[in-house]
């Protein structure tokens, strides 16, 4: 292996036409002339040509990360000669800022162990390396993707570790932000209503009263502790199997290779990024990423009955509940005329039923691996990742386009504490729970006011004043008594 | 409403660049100029731009159906006059045909009711009519993509008659060709090896023999079951829910629109659909997608079974069961050389997860509907079409690429049937359960062979020979006995 | 084996204490001296107490009729002798008619066969014959459980055969009955309320009306898509797996083996159960099952529609929708005297979510069959008959409890829909969707009936009146325009 | 109120037949003299006779704990007099002990909130307290069910109280400790095995070798993480709702009152729980709830890996993998004498999958919330209370029947070793990737060993042995390189 190679400055593109033929175990075949990924990148083009869903570009992206690591880790023990790792650590970095993403084409629906996946970023590193030190592509000369791209890594331990990387970089990056400006935005909004008394509702019917802070306050609170329980799914998400290679004992990969790699990624990213300490748990399992996707799920879970409360408060205008005014963005009804619905407020809905499907879809496959191996990972990564993508988006635009812009419809919140019999809870511990419930039955009964149902049933009036007073009720806590 | 307009023969596309101005009844806004699609579906961009879920275009395309049969009964009813239904018409064909599918960028997560993509053909319709009329642009004249296009139809009647449509033409023509080639593939092969006996196998333990021929009838059994219960679900796809229009009492659509545009669609598409017998169920509700999406995931259940009986049996080469080669079509191992692993079954298997995922998204949301409307449509139709095209390719791919060239290992199945001692059981008739499971122990744990344990327990031999034969065994049925 | 025995007139009950030895190919074991149960059931109950599942006690049940069946064939065919077969049989019937229930003791997580449940029935009815014969409890004679009772029967046959008898019989005899009289009630007070006007609600928002009647037929035809979506499932059912013994080639049972028994359980329930035409996938695989739970989740996702609209149709009495009075069957709060809650719609709505869970769980375990045996059935017939029956109870008190007594809130719904401004929907065929949608935008901005709003627009008072005529506007059918 | 009250030390029971009249809001109602429940409770039995689904008595007990941490606040206080208080305390401990189990009888498909299992609670304490005062049963007096027992308590928020109480203390103290043997007895097994050399599967292909102990450590490091993950869900759970009465205002309790029986709480159990600090979301959600259900789910996920592991590895005797033998705890099979099977692995696989779809449940059942309220409580605690039970005793029993007394077989296991192919991937830095595969794929072609094949191909035989040592391939190591 000689060393006249130097690293030249050649632009992204390879200025061909027709096809090449590229070579590997299997023998040849031709690959696309101007494209970098080689043999096995292709046989997967061909035999799993299915559906339209291609592996997530975030993840190829992060894949440039975890070889970039690797090739730096390899260079720095001297396995791998300087100037290759260089140009290798240039096609890396290309790919991990998406300057590549083109030559990223394989399905989801491949090998189970993204092996197809980790070879098409091997191949497309070779290839710009070789390109880049004025070899011929494809000629897997001076750079191999399996002898030096891959160098100390099989996919085995590189997917895992690339699956990890990637999840907690997006749920870091992308979903957590989001979800903290929608938590904002809510937490903001009720503090405006600290004294706005509205009706309680359970099980649907007029309950005892409380102020819309304390209702909004309550779905901040939901959100937090699903991005807290979220967050606690990264310490998994955190541990790399990189250094377990092809079963987890390591085989050729050097002594020390785990715990430097992922010093490298943690560097590199700037999170604590760790080797994991049992790589047969690493390889044979994905439990990490069934606990994220839980905690997918959970920001889900709470995003629906936060949208559902919107949509329902906001319903009518006429003959629902009304108390709120959701931001009218566009017409609602081909055609029904002036009709304007809380299509946020459905999206939302609609993306936490996706995100509960994608979670039962990862749980399953999680469960299924067996001895060294989980051979369900591009169906876990696709799901947890989509499932970032949509309630990241999602909580975005519900924020923009729905929460910033409701408003109340006090005059109505106001009737509805006025009118309720429910209040008559206030009296209970002064005239008994007996007594009380008889006042309320008599108002509907009679169709009265619950002042005049009292008064007439006894009560006297001051008691009622005194005790029926629907912000003492609300009270000005969070927490209750 | 004057009549000096005739359908021109302009190509598609518009040549102008920048934007322009359209209109709905929110105001103004500005849409690219090179594209059909107007004022709600560039709203539509602004407010809903989450994620990468696109709308199917097969829904799109099937809409340009919905909307040819529209215009076609308002034409003959006299409601809409010839010369603009023509251009309606050619438009919606244009759509049908695919030659449109550009026009088509909303994404999944918009309103539940899916108007935003009704409106979004209605607009590019309209557009493109009036293109091919001579009018402007933009200018809803001649043609309006509500008061025209839209004519007798709501949103709300004519999205879920759509997703109808498509569901029922890409199970039809997309899954079940290719579940019945793969079925048909399993039964010429089972039919090759009709007298080749091999162990059978419960619990995961040695068994009493059967037929290669028999093990696999089993699976074409399975799917031939599978694929009877998804087509008894087409009836149910087959009703439609044109003729409701805004809350399913047919409001501003004349009487008999309902039977006139199902009729239509059912010449069009030459499949027996047929308006529903209540309209209220079939906008209040989504329930005949979600049996159809039971009927895709009794599929995947099936070919999970499948799938995995055929990887396991092609397991080892050498520490696995050994009784299949599948065919080998790629490298299996980035770092174990010569290692070839059973990829189209793990594609097809995690298929069948997210099969399985998507239909829990699919009851889940179909469960979620509120009076008049479920506004869960778009999630629910993008989850099935979803389940279709990735069943429908794998079925392809794994047929192709793994069942067609899948052999024996004739050495290796013969050696199992010799060796088990499970045989033992055609003895039990002939000396009780009790005596020949004692054989059996006794086979087992002094490492003989079960004629020598039987003979030595004072089996005669000939009796063992008559009873112990394992084609015999096996018999020559499906049926069983 | 000689025929002294005669078949005495004994009643159930065992007269003794302490334990008595039984024994089976594992060896001796201890069983209470007064239940009839063996060694097999025994260890299980040693090896399987887990939890409180115990195997539904109307599977044991139809396990009697199973194997009834099976002495009958026997005996017939002069395999077994007929004083034996009439000690077995009377023996089956007791069981079959639950005189037997408490010997049923095995739990749900067990092996996933079945085996020790066949067992558990086989030694039930071997020591209850041998005491009806007069024999030794415990002896084996002069009734065998394996050899006799088991006669041409495997657990792998006679497990599956009876999850389909009697899932078939429960959804015919216990849960369609019980749909069927909750459709009936809902079409009746459909009926009722044939001309009373309501206002439509899409998205939640004010729409279009319709009647009453309208509103409430099309959950009476969700319920019954849903039945026969339900009942088609049970041609799958009606397949037996009898006949295909251990593996599916129905090894050791004669030729006729598995039609007969078929033949002779129809006759038993007058039921139209046929032998399946192919034993390797009815032991292999569970699909029937997995079909028939989705038939059962497709009436939990429409019951749960119906139960939402209730509630939320009762939510109030003052600050909610308040059109229909639910029955008051109980006090709603332990805090707020005089408060009733939609109590039956909320356990509807929980049995709900409970049988979408159970379907999971059968999905994901019918998937999960290897080679000859799905071992999953334990669990599978356990989350569907528990599916069934709580179902089947959820409807009738649904029906008894809340449906049969609700009555509308007239005055309520009339005032819904004069204050309404979706009925300008009506307008728009004569002015236009543009200048309807304006009307409607200023109706809201200024407080205003639609009619004034509508008038000072510039509508002719008699056209509005021709046109926004609520009743006209709901129309008289149910299948729309 | 007088305090002529004294506490008598009267037995449990009540020594009446037929039937005594009690009085609720509603009226009379006759309620079963012989035991404590009174009108609510019989009420409940009437209108929610629904399937076979008994609240979870462990539930009902912890509520004895709840109420008896309310009273003790209470008098402490002051509102309650310590008299009234020590008879309730009393009554409470009874229930938290399990004395009083038959007096909770009603079903889980009841109200959504648990209101009539908590006005259980308080009738059979205020019945049983009247009794232990001298009082009359079914007269209220001296305890009243609502206003003593339920003092300063919503059902809204002392059963979500209970059922964080009750979830915590049954992971803690049932599952958690189960797991951790479980674990405990993995890893001292996999421990013995440190220099068994066995051949590793990926893709159920072979690999390269890994130790015995290297394979067993992953579950056992598996089934780590996953007790990791459920007890940091326990913060969660750790909060409670009680304070915050009907709404979460904690309208009609004390200043303080959540604080005061929230340390009382976590003094009667040893736990640390604390008052939620947002009532709002502690009423309107159960995300706690859904996470500790995430947490059970994870459980089972890992379980899933390992029992199907297990019984894979255990498959044959002579036609599967046989590298494991498994206890023989049971005869197998009904007709196949001698036949042993994995039944511990499959009763677990069974409980994982049963846990998984008790998930969704929970999940969906998590969303549906709506306002104050989250009316879908008895179906979450039920089925997270069942996943609990089950996966506890799954645990156990797989261990104590399974896991303990499986052995090696050594002789199969070095033999898979010795013959595989796969070891040349230890070649592949000596020798290249692809000259590696090419004698890969001779040895499988010419059924040739490795060894001869490699050297064949021209590999020094001092190299191949250097190289090719099973035991130095697997290393020494669990975390990999």
């Amino acid at each position: 292996m000689t060393e006249n190679y130097t690293l030249r400055d050649i632009p992204i593109g390879i200025d061909a036409c027709g096809t090449r033929v590229e070579t590997d175990s299997m023998g040849q075949i031709e690959v696309p002339a101007n494209h970098y990924w080689g043999a096995q990148t292709q046989r997967s083009l061909v035999h799993f040509s299915i559906g339209r869903d291609v592996m997530p570009i975030e993840l190829c992206r992060a894949y440039g990360i975890v070889k970039k690591a690797a090739a730096q880790v390899n260079a720095a023990d001297g396995r791998l000669p300087q100037w290759k790792a260089d140009a290798i650590i240039k096609a890396a970095d290309e790919i991990a800022t998406g300057q590549l993403d083109s030559e990223f084409p394989l399905f989801v629906w491949q090998t189970g162990s993204g092996t197809q996946t980790n070879m098409n970023v091997n191949e497309v590193i070779a290839n710009r390396a070789i390109q880049l030190l004025g070899g011929r592509i494809g000629s897997k000369k001076p750079v191999h993707p399996n002898d030096d791209v891959n160098m100390g890594q099989s996919s085995n331990d590189s997917f895992p570790t690339t699956m990890h990387v990637v999840s907690l970089l997006e749920i870091e990056n992308t979903l957590i932000p989001q979800v903290e400006s929608l938590t904002d935005i809510i937490r903001k909004k009720a503090n405006k209503w600290k004294s706005i008394v509205k009706i309680g509702r359970t099980h649907l019917q007029d309950a005892v009263p409380l102020t819309v802070w304390q209702e909004w306050s309550g779905w901040a609170q939901q959100l937090e502790d699903s991005m807290d329980a979220l967050k606690a799914a990264r310490s998994g998400l955190a541990q790399l199997a990189a250094g377990g290679t092809a079963v987890g004992t390591g085989l050729n990969a050097p002594a020390g290779f785990g715990k430097a790699i992922a010093d490298q990624i943690a560097t590199l990213t700037n999170k604590p990024f760790v080797t994991a300490p049992n790589k047969f748990a690493a390889l044979g399992g994905l439990d990490a990423m069934v606990r994220a996707s839980a905690g997918l799920r959970g920001i889900a879970v709470t995003l629906m009955k936060i949208a559902n409360d919107m949509r329902w408060l906001g319903s009518g205008p006429r003959c629902g509940l009304g108390e709120l005014h959701l931001p009218e963005n566009e017409p609602g009804s081909s055609i029904m005329p002036g009709k304007v619905n809380p299509t946020q407020c459905e999206a939302m809905v609609m993306i936490a039923t996706q995100v509960m499907g994608n979670d039962t879809t990862v749980a399953f496959a999680g469960a299924q691996g067996n001895f060294e191996l989980n051979v369900m990972r591009p169906v876990i990564i696709s799901n947890v990742l989509h499932a970032i993508r949509i309630l990241a988006d999602g909580c975005r635009n519900f924020r923009v386009f729905s929460v910033e812009g409701t408003i109340l419809n006090e005059e109505r919140i106001a009737r509805y504490v006025e009118e309720s019999v429910m209040l008559v809870t206030a009296l209970s511990p002064a005239i008994g729970y007996d007594k009380a419930s008889a006042i309320a039955h008599r108002a509907m009964e009679n169709n009265e006011t619950l002042r005049k149902a009292a008064i007439e049933s006894g009560v006297d009036e001051e008691i009622f004043d005194k005790y029926v007073n629907p912000l003492k009720m609300a009270g000005h806590s969070l927490a209750g008594a």
